[in-house]
């Protein structure tokens, strides 16, 4: 039962060793127990049924764009967003112990990572591809078989995970590859203060969804509180939503240094749009400084 | 060489019978000649290097979000945006000829497309997921090795192509998987007429990229122009530009009724925004009507 451990139980979609569980460690510490789930359906579940205290998600790459079906599942669970971290994602080739990149026949990953990694393979063209579900898990599945011609793409803390040795670094074709991940805690908790791992600093960035009519201008109105308590827009995207052709549902990501401006731009903001549900109020993660 | 042929070359990312190629054929008819290629960079390449005429492309699928790398390479190639489509995407169970539903014990896909199929997974636990690369491909490895107790999650173009068959039909969880293809023209060739095979209608739709500097309102100024004449907002995406950590991309799509308020608009855009490009100006694919 959450709450009565001491450690916090800290949900995420993929296998132990998956880049998820790499940012709770960021987010939370090492002092956690992880709760790993095959999909994120289960993952947000694990929440509702009580096997986990709170959810670290992914929710938009640098290459891949916006993880639709967590903006989804996060609007529908009415989780809040608590923190937020930048997680440069790094995939090693990963081997057996004394297993040694000459002798490497055959690489498994998840199709996404084997893609990441496409100079890599034309530079070893005796490397066979072998898809497989999971990044993390393909790194375990090399492991228990103990193939030392058979290597995975990973990232770091699935090597720690399953005792694989690094055979090649950083084999990406594109270094700017780089997830965002969120901290989610059910609102109900909101009194318990989830001990972060990283300086916090101050709650200056706020997520929002909003529903706005189809039409011209709209969006424009919806917009304009923001411009007017001089608070900086992160992020914006719109999304159909089913069934609904004719109402837009819009996620922002604004900043603003005084919090107080973001509660006036939310209080205008409520008057110009259908609906408004703000996610989190949390603290912006350092990820580099204007020139 | 493209031209000489009287067949128009179409460029694609997938294998033969990919949903890709059931979009060219939706765009322009089934006498055309498709050119697949692995990866969307190949399938750029295919036109730059005189391999293809036009390339179809998807930007966004209702599940999974926009397709990041190809809203990038539309950018960097100066291709232009011809016309569009919205194909619905329904994964099929298919076999080799024979085969029936109670023998089989592995299916092949690419991970997503097993991911969207959980609960017909969970009813078949005898099932083995099998990861493979790519969709269509996996009907094609199946119906190569003549294995009727494995089987395939593709669309019934790759069952046509590879002469499969049908053993289970649209096993996907959420029937609303929608996936908006783009055909992609060289601009060099805008005097060549690409014939549509859909009835294409009026340009009304108007892709745009555009640059803004981040600060308060700066959004807010470059959306003016279009409620000023009128116009709707149907998608706005900002996405950061790597290097330039303080000027933001912004990607649009906007519909008029008259092509003259998107032109009136596009000139007060350019007075506002630090770059603006139209991607192209085409006729709105029909996906249902106001109430």
């Amino acid at each position: 039962m959450p709450g009565q451990s001491s450690k916090l139980q800290v949900a995420f979609q993929g296998e132990a060793g998956a880049f998820s569980e790499a940012a709770a460690v960021e987010l939370l510490g090492e002092e956690i127990i992880t709760v790993p789930r095959p999909t994120f359906d289960a993952a947000f579940q694990a929440i509702a049924k009580g096997a986990a205290d709170v959810l670290v998600v992914p929710v938009e790459n640098s290459l891949a764009g916006s993880v639709v079906r967590v903006y989804e599942l996060l609007l529908e669970s009415g989780l809040t967003i608590t923190a937020e971290t930048v997680v440069p994602i790094e995939p090693h080739l990963i081997g057996c112990p004394g297993a040694s990149l000459r002798e490497i026949r055959a690489v498994s990953s998840h199709p996404m990572a084997l893609a990441q990694c496409e100079r890599f393979f034309a530079a070893h063209p005796e490397l066979k591809r072998v898809p497989a579900e999971d990044t993390a898990g393909s790194v375990r599945e090399i492991l228990e078989r103990g193939d030392k011609a058979h290597a995975a793409i990973a990232g770091r803390r699935a090597a720690e995970r399953y005792h694989g040795v690094i055979l090649s670094e950083s084999i990406q074709d594109n270094r700017e590859n780089f997830t965002r991940f969120l901290l989610l805690r059910p609102n109900e908790r909101s009194a318990t203060v989830v001990p972060l791992a990283t300086s916090s600093g101050r709650p200056t960035k706020m997520s929002v969804a909003m529903r706005i009519a189809h039409r011209p201008g709209a969006l424009l109105a919806s917009l304009e509180p923001f411009a007017r308590w001089g608070i900086n827009l992160l992020k914006i995207e719109s999304r159909p939503i089913h069934g609904r052709p004719w109402v837009y549902q819009f996620f922002l990501d604004v900043e603003a240094d005084a919090p107080d401006r973001l509660e006036s731009a939310l209080n205008d903001l409520q008057k110009v749009t259908e609906e408004v549900r703000v996610l989190g109020l949390y603290a912006a993660a350092q990820t580099g400084s204007p020139p």
